[in-house]
């Protein structure tokens, strides 16, 4: 029986070689556009958001429940950090990054928690209390979410060459209107 | 300067390792969830039908394409061959097969196809005339819209685990509601 936390990091481990995997050395012409028309994120502000998270929201707040509880409350993320960091950075350079980033927080992870400490409390400045279980099944999906987010955006770049084939194609129309079903 | 084709089988190439990345002995909690709650497919549907398409449609269509050109309509595409064919595979045994069957239909495309053949058309049974430039775009864009699909599983697998923080990810709020912004 596999515990709650090498469950959880199975995903978190995957991430990084998905993401080398996805993008290093995939054509411009693939990555340059944005998951959603407006207010859109492109495969480099994704993998810059996800190195905000490594530098500044995922180990801090397990140490912050692991030392403070739920007296002191997280710091805020900054969910546009990246806009000003990582402008000049290329997608490799940002994959690589995040590779070393993640390496690095997985071992950190390992050397503070172990499942007894899984229910321990800490207080998320806007939703209140939250569990270190939380925190941690939160870090996996949000890699999940974003990633996915770089599909969104690699699939919008080819919106006019798939021609009459968008009508199939979800992940298409979806960028156009949320409600859409492919047919 | 890149070619059409080689910019289109960068993503096609990339797939098989993405997959493996991802799936591979990745524990069971996170593979048994459908991306939607209703009408859904698994990872293990998905990279069944990824196979589907493998075995019967884009180099089939290609051949086609340069064989008869509008003459002959493709045959239809079936989208739910999987269920019958891989039930009792295990989703590690579907990537490979994956795997090893994208690697040889590149090898064949490679063979059949060069840039002066993009403008080629065929008939589609339901949306009419296409071009084989539309055929490999689609080809590409739909393993980006599959793959995406196992990403909102995977994610919809977790949506208790995470608690409060489901607010913030949208990968779990579209499964409700696809026009839901996350907070």
């Amino acid at each position: 029986m596999t515990g709650f936390i090498d469950e959880t990091t199975a995903v978190l481990r995957r991430t990084p070689e998905v993401l080398r995997s996805l993008l290093v050395g995939l054509p411009d012409s693939w990555t340059d556009t944005t998951d959603a028309p407006e207010n859109g994120w492109r495969p480099h502000d994704v993998v810059g958001h996800l190195i905000t998270g490594e530098l500044t929201d995922w180990i801090e707040r397990t140490q912050r429940i692991l030392e403070d509880g739920v007296s002191v409350p997280f710091e805020t993320f900054d969910r546009f950090a990246h806009a000003e960091r990582d402008p000049d950075a290329t997608l490799d350079e940002l994959v690589e990054h995040f590779v070393r980033l993640r390496a690095e927080n997985l071992a950190r992870l390992d050397e503070l928690v172990s499942e007894e400490d899984l229910d321990r409390r800490g207080m998320h400045p806007s939703l209140g209390e939250v569990t270190l279980r939380e925190l941690l099944a939160t870090w996996a999906v949000h890699d999940l979410d974003h990633v996915s987010q770089i599909f969104a955006g690699m699939a919008g770049s080819h919106d006019a060459e798939v021609g009459p084939w968008k009508a199939y194609l979800g992940i298409l129309l979806r960028r156009d209107d949320p409600t859409a079903v492919a047919g």
